[in-house]
């Protein structure tokens, strides 16, 4: 499959869904992060790995509206032969039509690849508390992974399509870095009985 | 004012913010409301409260957000002379700026008005359980207000601009009415050191 018809179709798809203001969505899942801070003490390990599995199940309602909304508008998702092909449609399809931004791909291996975001739509308004500030009385801010939601999702997406993966968001312009880097391991191609090998009767 | 400029003015603003997808924000704000649950133990009652404190944080920052970009975008925002102008200004700008939405006015009065909403953006996923399903231990569905929310933004906002308002979710397409319908009570125009009688020096 080629980059640009890769490109095309999340610009096609992005154009065809329901839209609201990123920055109400921005606010909301801020409201959800101090839910979860207070709900889980400012045990910081513990509330990435919550939104994480908050994601895995908004990934799995999403591959299902990509596919459902592929399908209705026509528009054709390249099968993914390799690590490679699933990278650049997460990319440039699935970040494209529910975010409205692009992402790129890097770091390619067989069995893992990155995903960088210039633009992280959920962190327009925050800025975490430096360590040591008043009133935190030791929460380790800089251990938060803020978007970790964003893992959860490819992960239950992926599962969706046959495929175990790990993520984790590895650099975030929050905590100081230059970029947003998500880092993607493939586990497993998990084998089901309605794969390529499957012959209807 | 008239409604019309009112209605461009709102549709201006849509034009000129960042986008996410509707469907991604739905199922984010479902995340918001399963912790809720869990927070609070399903206490119906208090979740609607937490929903609506919830919001107001949130409409503070919304109307934050409409002024500077109406300014910034050179979009004239009517003042608002009566309650009937205030409503116009949340049903065509508000909810159209941040939810791409418009909703209808009605049941004007001098101290109340309500707010029609069509289409619900936060529930297009949703179906309630009903009541006694397996499962709920007791939990009154009937009474949750799932899109409480909107009240503590509409309280929030309109706080802002100081008008003290008291806002109840009155009918639910969730809970089986035909209409979603947001009831807006005025209880106080706060008055401030800067208002209409502030000449400087």
């Amino acid at each position: 499959m080629s980059k640009s018809s890769t490109t095309a179709a999340g610009h096609t798809l992005w154009t065809k869904v329901p839209k609201a203001n990123t920055e109400l969505f921005a606010l909301t899942y801020g409201s959800l992060i101090t839910e979860l801070l207070r709900d889980y003490d400012q045990n910081i390990p513990e509330i990435n790995s919550q939104l994480e599995r908050i994601g895995h199940s908004i990934g799995i309602r999403c591959i299902d509206e990509l596919l459902a909304k592929s399908e209705v508008n026509g528009v054709n998702i390249p099968p993914c032969r390799d690590l490679k092909d699933t990278a650049e449609v997460v990319a440039k399809i699935g970040f494209r039509m529910f975010l409205g931004i692009g992402c790129e791909v890097g770091k390619l291996t067989a069995k893992s690849f990155s995903l960088f975001l210039n633009e992280n739509p959920l962190s327009i308004f925050v800025e975490l508390p430096q360590n040591g500030e008043s009133g935190d009385s030791g929460t380790d801010w800089s251990k938060l992974k803020y978007s970790n939601i964003y893992c959860g999702v490819i992960r239950g997406a992926l599962e969706q399509v046959n495929m175990k993966v790990e993520c984790d968001f590895v650099r975030d312009v929050l905590r100081g870095d230059d970029v947003n880097e998500i880092k993607v391991e493939l586990k497993e191609v998990m084998v089901d009985g309605a794969g390529e090998d499957y012959h209807e009767e």
